[in-house]
């Protein structure tokens, strides 16, 4: 449902820009010139404030007081001030949120719990549509553990009929990578719970873009990106968050010293630490946790309802130039047209997309391509305007009538990210 | 064995610090004024240059080419650089190293392969006196195997002994954290082959400080923490060692999309990528991975065996200094004396060692202290001199001399790392 001032116009597109409610906050990223960057879903841009906050993580307190910047800087909280931040954004309360190592390090351990939680049962039920890493981490346990474990993976139209009483988790991105498709979480941790098991959400494509409400939908398990949404830096640090109900007897597989009750005291004997505490591992790379922090501070500020209120309105307006502007060129919108069943993005399919893509990156308009046929634009409404909008899908249109991805440069494969 | 010209007064060493060939070094290192630091091996010093790279990072590529940087700044490629430049200096081929998450994952990570290199085999053997989290980790992973796995942990006198045929691997920290004491590596290695059993070393507190040799002594498994005497910052990434007679049916547990085959193809089957690129798992982290490369470049620029002659020096002068002027105190030398048994760091012993340490810290010098009564100072030659050894060495003499440690504020405990 399109909202009312749809614009018919650049200056109509620049009218709503003026008196865009947080259309401020964009001062607070650095982009470059002339870019209009739809790819914020892959890799968010740096909050202008992380460029001080590196200085003086760097200077003032690693080159500054060395090693006792881990208690005089307190470095030995950041994870748990970071996940602090990141819990109201997602719907948790802080102390179920947990700041450490990758996505899929954290999928690793949550979903090895999960299988202990539901230790009757044997299966990791997910949708062959999901993100490789999630699929990849799941096959890794379950090649592990042997027969205890199996990964069922059907389609995504399967996946009901497929959640019977074999299941221990159920593993779901909410917000699919390639079509920006919205699972409801509510419906599908009660639907899961109505087996009797337990859901383990990714939230790589919401955390940041989208109100998030684990707490709400009575979530048990989830994991979640920082470098998206977050805008965190590349291969920012993760979190994970547990539902305090299932905190005290969660088994984490990863047993580190950070996750020790008393990590100074180089007990020969592991003893996990109080709630998700137990799930750190490693020692935290500050440097990272302090890029992160700016990067949650900026989009805390302007509040995940705002920017899905924007977001909405951002992608209603690129789907509909996109349906009128290019629907005859054979590009087609592949993203629901639903808002309550799409997350932050819009992906287009055209079987030229690699070509397509390289051609609107050369026209200033950076978005990605998914194989095998999938143009993705993210559209972060923390710093993209009504113009970005209005100017990409122009260009878009523009590449389309002039068949200017035929050119030869922009056909070649080349590494994509 | 103490070097000819042991320094008998404060000038003496400061004209060995005139002639020290890798003296010039110390100004590549961001140090503050009036400190110094015997806690490199806790937390090495930012190396200069990484002012400048990480600027670099954050607003030429991050802020300036956002997400095209994975390609247009190879920041992909990224750990496999930062790798290759580690590998000379633990006696490795570049393709033998990766470069990914923190030690104790990667501990995990070679723990499990390795009990699936010799699966008719069931114990992880190490010594009591190991790091927590190495032996937290295999505790981790034996409750997660169940029967198939047990964790073997004895003293240190009693690891030959317990090196039987039931031991799939042995796991040992090169050099101890606590007494700085260095085990052969040759030997240990030979022995275990012996019995048919792999080693996997953990080189935390060797990598940057003296010349490793992995190949020469035909080791098969080894990890190594980045920010200690490779200074690449709290909590930088950590690097894993594979023989390249292992790799390829080396089996890592975590199955990560950046140690798949194709990662951009988004397969829903997980293949592992060839070589130790398969034991990488999630998107890998430019800020931190950016801060390691300098941080190596800066040891490598030096060479692991002018850092190993120099430190020699600086440990045989502190040892002889305390035992000189502190012996009397109630101070004991931990660390060996004979300069192959030790690392680059000399620990004492005193029942007061924690007020000690921080009354050391008031007066300038930062150690640290290891529980129950362990003081510990780390010597990395990159940057100290022979008149900070002789310095601290006074200071440490007039303290207990003063029995300035007696005071309140340095007998509170505190959280320490």
């Amino acid at each position: 449902m399109p909202f009312v001032e749809y614009p018919s116009s650049r200056s109509e597109a620049a009218a709503l820009d003026a008196r865009d409610p947080i259309g401020r906050f964009r001062d607070g990223f650095l982009l470059p010139e002339g870019v209009i960057y739809l790819d914020g879903n892959s890799l968010g841009p740096p909050p202008r404030r992380v460029v001080e906050r590196l200085e003086e993580v760097l200077l003032r307190e690693w080159g500054g007081d060395l090693v006792r910047s881990w208690t005089c800087h307190d470095w030995i909280d950041l994870p748990e001030r970071v996940a602090a931040a990141i819990a109201p954004l997602i719907g948790a309360s802080a102390d179920e949120v947990v700041v450490a190592d990758s996505t899929s390090v954290n999928i690793f351990k949550l979903l090895s719990a999960a299988l202990r939680l539901r230790s009757d049962r044997t299966v990791i039920l997910s949708e062959a549509e999901n993100f490789g890493t999630d699929l990849y981490v799941a096959q890794g346990l379950a090649d592990l553990l042997g027969d205890r474990v199996s990964l069922r993976l059907v389609d995504r139209a399967q996946l009901a009929g497929a959640l019977d009483d074999e299941v221990a988790v159920l593993m779901l991105t909410q917000v699919d990578f390639r079509t920006g498709l919205l699972h409801d979480m509510a419906a599908w941790t009660a639907a899961a719970h109505e087996t009797g098991a337990l859901v383990l959400w990714d939230l790589a494509h919401s955390a940041g873009a989208l109100p998030v409400d684990l707490d709400g939908c009575g979530a048990d398990l989830a994991v979640g990106c920082g470098y998206k949404y977050l805008n965190g830096g590349p291969g920012a640090p993760a979190f994970a968050f547990v539902a305090r109900s299932h905190q005290q007897v969660l088994e984490s597989p990863l047993w580190g010293w950070m996750g020790h009750e008393t990590p100074f005291e180089f007990d020969t004997r592991y003893r996990p630490a109080d709630g998700v505490a137990r799930l750190k591992v490693g020692t935290p790379p500050i440097l990272s946790l302090a890029a992160l922090e700016c990067g949650v501070a900026a989009i805390a500020e302007i509040g995940v309802d705002r920017l899905r209120t924007k977001s909405e309105e951002l992608t209603d307006l690129f789907i509909g130039l996109i349906e009128r502007e290019c629907g005859v060129c054979g590009i087609e919108v592949v993203t629901p047209r639903e808002r309550d069943r799409r997350g932050s993005q819009v992906s287009l399919r055209h079987p030229e997309g690699y070509a397509i893509v390289q051609a609107l990156i050369a026209a200033g308009v950076i978005g990605d391509f998914r194989s095998p046929d999938i143009l993705r634009f993210g559209f972060a409404p923390a710093y993209l305007r009504y113009v970005d909008v209005w100017d990409a899908a122009t260009r878009l249109r523009d590449i389309m009538v002039e068949d200017r991805w035929e050119r030869p440069e922009y056909r070649k494969m080349a590494k994509v990210t």
